[in-house]
């Protein structure tokens, strides 16, 4: 069990507050490449230019965990990502196994490439990627793999803004060719709620159908409801934004979370 | 459709031979880092020296997408990765539309991403991934869509060495919590096939299941089967090296294809 | 398309409000045995007597199928089943062909066997039949099959009291056996409904999980919902007393039903 | 566990011999109507007269419930079906638990009603059915509950002829609507391999079917596998023929069983 020591809360929860509460982007941070680059690699300050969450304390905090992956996304979105975890040398070692500090369940769009987009390198991701991050027993497989046998404890659920697969469930065709209506079923009760709702329907089904999934995780038997409602493994949904390449978690799914165990701070940024 | 002069025909073909038929892997190039620092970007030179293949040409026909993921191997390999496409500018342009060269059917294993052992861009691959590669109608339904509605004329179907789901199929555990008991069961018949085989089980069962999955991907009715058997898509199999960070394309999966209209060439290497 | 001339609309509306709105099971009516045997096969007398409904009428039209639905299970709780269409003759020349005059989505539980408890007989009833109804592509596939090729216009998810597997969902066991887990998650947001309503907790998520069943149905992309919807197929729950023998259709899905060109009547028997 | 006594071993498979090994079917026993009427019921010799299998017995030993079903069979192609086990007083007893002594899993068509056919009653027979008698994880999951639960030791799966799925997946459409290729992939591997042999094609696609089913079931993971292999649970395959009403049990299915611990006859009939 990873333990903190009171200074290390602190920091951490500062961190939250700074990384996950701003809305950085593409082109937003005019100062940034300057910083990067002066500095020694791995040092503290590089360290802390760069948003550098200890991976350990990732793989052991789902809070951590969610931290590390917006750091990445910040790295990302300023355009100075790091490329960690590449060299032939760790690949080498981690041929005998793997830890991902993280799973994500996102979208088979080439756009969408969770490694590159929170900016992290090879052992750290573990991915179920569909259409749509449409999921059935093979996927449940998957995320149950990763959290009993792989000790992934966070779950994070990532849809993108101009969804295919979702546009497809708003509209609805006649006569979907081969299996494509399984992912139009999938994610038309998103859809129908979205057309309910004031402001662009296929942003709100985007959303919707990440919260619908990450609700139907959390409740999902026999391994990942249990260990969701005893606080051990972390659950929650964000939206990838094509455009800025910024990565929001979707509030409704970062509140009213269960007791935890876990060092635990502010992740909504409020 | 894509023509082919008879000069890049030969060049093409060239190429196959050199980089389908070679076995790199990490640290057998020695001198590959200086080559690749000395040329201007995206000179001829350069481009040679990174075995770049044309993005253009590659979406138009899958058997240059094929030369071109295995020239990004290659870059991998030799450790001169070069991130392609993955500038704030591209990505932005990208918002509204992708044009993904192959699709790949690969592991969730962390150690896996495509994009990254294949040196590729944002909009450039178009990934399924669940453990094992297992699929069903969601998976199913996400492939026809790349095809339909992407047009991407590549499908490959990527295992690798040492695969958690693959070993549980063999070992196949008394109980199995969740899920898990679905990828078992979608992989058993790799399995039970590889035991009976002369080698190790456990490789022989990766490389198996890979071969029945992109079979069970040509026969599937109604969109892949009519056009893989019109020559129209591709679909071969590859297993990923965790330890030499190397894909090998399946010769089983690589011969007796359907008669088709690309220029091809012969992605066996011999 | 069926055309029904007045007189029959009104017979048609009565029999409705006599057959549906009444309660009957076994042994309360202690005078039909008499009634039943006295009079000639086939005549009008025993046809009245017996609540027998056209056949072809039923097929043509789903609110005729319903009462004849109605009718069999009257036979079959007075106890004077009359097992029609069972003979040689009759089942040697539907070999060539079967219309089907209404679709059953049951349970696999030995009890429930829609063709004896409807008293329905050879090529009457189109049968989908798992634990719990629950429906994947498989049974969707089946249930449009049972439409677009069979032309069965009335869908009946037909639940009953002491449903093991609707008992697995409200008990949710911590390591379930097998795949018995798919038919858990599928039942389970009817158990978490029932268990914050008064009354029954299995009774009520038994009617809520066919509640459920019936508006999946309904919004089945693309087949059963376009149908649905311009009101050219009817889909219902009803549930079946395992005690009474009486199947009772639910209220909440005989209601706000949409616009249709079929003769129609108060199937809610008010 | 089931002991037999000798006397009874040698009754069973003299029985055996003369069931199973005989093709009778609709009309072929003229003198049967009059046997079947003049004993008292449940005599000795209306037992014998109507091929009655002891019911407990066909619950404890599977060989037994494969002869009962047999006998139920071959009252229905003799035309004097007994309707057994339907009256009020049996089902209101058995509304407090089920018992079924076989698993039938079989298509949905409305001219195989399993209870009909095998001329069984309540509590006799758990039942799947879908189109071409095609099975997923739901599907698997009523199965396991079959065998766990309610310790049912035989499953048959019944196939029929004119089957219009196995003709669907024989004539493969271009664009079969809605989920409707799920059932065309799932029996496909069936119908390609019919196509390869002599005689006709439907009628050897529907049979290879039944077998690819059968052995499939015997293979899954990790409930029945487990219990077949040692000879704790029967699973065969049978088609019912619907111009004779007979059901043929598939000799392929019945050779070559694992060793088992029932009392045990030759049920191919030899």
């Amino acid at each position: 069990m990873f333990i903190m020591k009171p200074l290390q809360k602190i920091t951490f929860l500062f961190a939250g507050l700074l990384f996950i509460g701003t809305g950085l982007a593409f082109g937003q941070k005019k100062n940034s490449t300057h910083a990067h680059k002066s500095t020694a690699i791995d040092s503290a300050q590089w360290r802390k230019d760069n948003y550098i969450v200890n991976r350990d304390s990732a793989f052991a905090n789902p809070y951590f965990a969610l931290q590390k992956l917006t750091g990445g996304n910040r790295r990302f979105t300023e355009s100075h990502s790091i490329y960690p975890r590449q060299n032939s040398a760790l690949i080498k070692k981690l041929a005998s196994g793997q830890s991902p500090f993280a799973t994500i369940v996102g979208c088979s769009d080439s756009r969408v490439s969770a490694e590159i987009l929170f900016d992290q390198g090879f052992g750290d991701l573990f991915i179920v990627r569909t259409a749509g991050q449409v999921m059935a027993e093979a996927s449940y497989g998957t995320l149950e793999y990763g959290y009993l046998a792989l000790k992934t404890k966070l779950i994070v659920v990532l849809g993108h803004t101009n969804c295919g697969a979702v546009e497809a469930a708003v509209k609805r065709p006649e006569n979907p060719p081969g299996h494509i209506v399984s992912l139009i079923n999938a994610i038309k009760p998103a859809a129908l709620a979205a057309k309910k709702m004031p402001g662009n329907v296929l942003d709100n089904a985007i959303r919707l159908n990440v919260i619908n999934q990450v609700n139907h995780l959390r409740q999902l038997e026999p391994v990942l409801s249990k260990n969701y409602e005893e606080g051990k493994l972390l659950i929650v949904g964000a939206i990838y934004d094509l455009g800025t390449g910024k990565v929001t978690f979707l509030k409704e799914t970062l509140e009213h979370l269960p007791a935890t165990a876990f060092a635990r701070h502010d992740i909504t940024g409020k």
